[in-house]
């Protein structure tokens, strides 16, 4: 069953989809990185002006709203519908949302205009876009919202708005509101790093550009990569700190291969 | 003497402390990295529309005009008359303090309209505020100016603004207008690498959220911490060059505790 | 006959020029630190308001359009005008020149406005401002282009607008209009790191500053350092990964150095 997931990562190496990235500038440099690491190719661009012009030539967006302004906001919107008359995956990571009203106006303004085709966030931003209690922790999850059932708000939230979501945490899960996967891949120490869910969300970036016609497995396929990495870097380099860790991460994104996704995949669906 | 300076990193690895921080984009992620590598969480947001909603579930607020502009300016601002509402610490970190005239007008209105807890500069850039003359070097000190009496510098304008001044140099002071402390730990390589002030200055605000009734220690254990940590990272990665050297740098960070600070601390009271 | 290129980085670690950079927040961390490594002094400085201050104190002003918006477009041309005046070196980077409408617009008006030193750029984006045919695939060159003739275009390009051209890639070719040089140093993971382009800018930047009067040479030395550093972290890092890939090329700029420049070059004049 790992196969159909590991496989795609040889799309996104052969293809080389260029992924247009509207993001923060706290980890721009990290999903640029991990998007050249993955066999992608990134371009950030947070004008308006320039907007489509980038769409054009793109084959995925990824809109992250972890610095935002009413700039960006409407660079976002204007990217995001280009992207939908394009027909290119459009994947939102809503980072911090539920801790300001920009944060929450722009998610449900993004949700409302543009066909989102994969959402990737922690279980509190998730909750919240959900509508259900949510105590944020500014860009981390809340140790209160971590206990609450994952795989029910991802299934529940993807049914409602028709694409799939994705959840990361201890156990990631994805749900497009019919399928459910949930990956045990891992390590604690990618929450001691920032940006590793932003880097996240660039890879579900890269592999639907490469794969669009399926962001279920290709959010599965991201998200099981950057888990093994996170062991690997462990393995590798853990207990020199986190610096080191970092580094490793985007090391072992860019040995990341089909064999080492299916010979290492934790996963169960249900 | 050095126990009172040691045990806050206890208590900010406990309380993971939420900081604000209203930075530049050169060195915001090393910022968010160390915030993350000390024990406390970080959060960058720069527009004044959500200034007060982060100030809100925040301990405490990080002022840095690395990359400036008006709308930056003016987010600093509000942020900074909510966390003085709130209660919670504000760090200036003046970067290049006396470059241009946005800058020096940044300055000035931040102190005249916000109470600061504790600035962190360099000794040109606290020069300039001190009114003293000043010859800067863009965002590194100048020669000239570092061998001036930090000591002095650092009380009397800590006297005048009520506040905690921290200078970083060779030899690091702290003073609260009464008390100082000058700290002797640190690299010279710390110098080559861009961004080791304003991690300091994240350091800062990292102890300060965790003990807020404590300024003047927290900030001299923040010093401590990157002083150590620039001679743990020497040893550790200094011959590989300076790309090394930082990840050591944070990879030290990440390591540091409360014995290791006690134990390594070389710094006197007067 | 490469001693001539290979002493200039003693200039630059004597002098410290600083280098006034007006660049993308996705690689200006790298950019900064790749400025210091080399010897030369950083600063990063977008608003309008303080374009000109920051030059005065200047001896080179880089201008990188790879995050570009019209308030950061307005700065460039603020801070190419006040360095024209001043007469420090300017050098480009049309990162992404021929992708969208503001980045065309945006070297339009640089180069009628502003007189450029030195324009360094990959084929792609030289042969669009060139007036030829080319398929840019974002910010990285197109495979098509990469075949054609750079030489010939540098050449023509740089008598066009009397300046120098450097054109980056897996030969690159640096030329004033009379002369050229082709580097044949480097290694092909260079192009898995994202920003490479943009430290090579700022290389030559730093060593523009340190040797106003000679462009060319200076040119070719930061091309020829940032080849040599490429081969160096292959070796001392390559297979681990692109993350530690890219700490090493840092590590090896801040130990290059004249003897390792005249002894690994690999060059010919024509």
């Amino acid at each position: 069953m790992h196969e159909k997931y590991a496989q795609i990562i040889n799309q996104v190496r052969e293809k080389k989809p260029l992924v247009h990235q509207i993001t923060n500038y706290v980890t721009a440099n990290d999903c640029a990185n991990v998007t050249l690491a993955i066999g992608a190719s990134p371009i950030m661009a947070d004008s308006v002006e320039e907007a489509s012009d980038i769409v054009s030539i793109s084959s995925s967006l990824v809109l992250n709203i972890g610095t935002l302004n009413r700039n960006i906001m409407e660079a976002m919107i204007t990217a995001g519908k280009s992207a939908n008359l394009k027909g290119i995956p459009v994947i939102l990571d809503p980072v911090g949302a539920g801790a300001s009203k920009l944060r929450n106006d722009t998610v449900r303004k993004l949700i409302d205009e543009v066909k989102i085709s994969v959402i990737r966030g922690n279980i509190s931003e998730i909750r919240y876009i959900s509508g259900l209690s949510a105590s944020t922790k500014g860009v981390d999850a809340s140790e209160s919202d971590s206990n609450s059932d994952a795989g029910a708000v991802a299934a529940q939230l993807a049914a409602k708005l028709g694409c799939v979501v994705a959840i990361t945490g201890k156990v990631d899960v994805v749900s497009d509101g019919n399928r459910q996967v949930h990956i045990e891949n891992g390590h604690e120490l990618l929450a001691s790093v920032t940006g590793t869910g932003c880097m996240c969300s660039s890879l579900v970036g890269s592999f639907c550009g490469a794969a669009p016609e399926n962001p279920f497995e290709s959010s599965v396929a991201a998200l099981i990569s950057m888990g093994i990495a996170g062991e690997i870097a462990h393995k590798n380099a853990g207990d020199l700190g986190t610096g080191s860790f970092r580094t490793a991460v985007i090391d072992a994104i860019s040995k990341m291969d089909a064999e080492t996704i299916s010979g290492r995949a934790k996963l169960y669906e249900n």
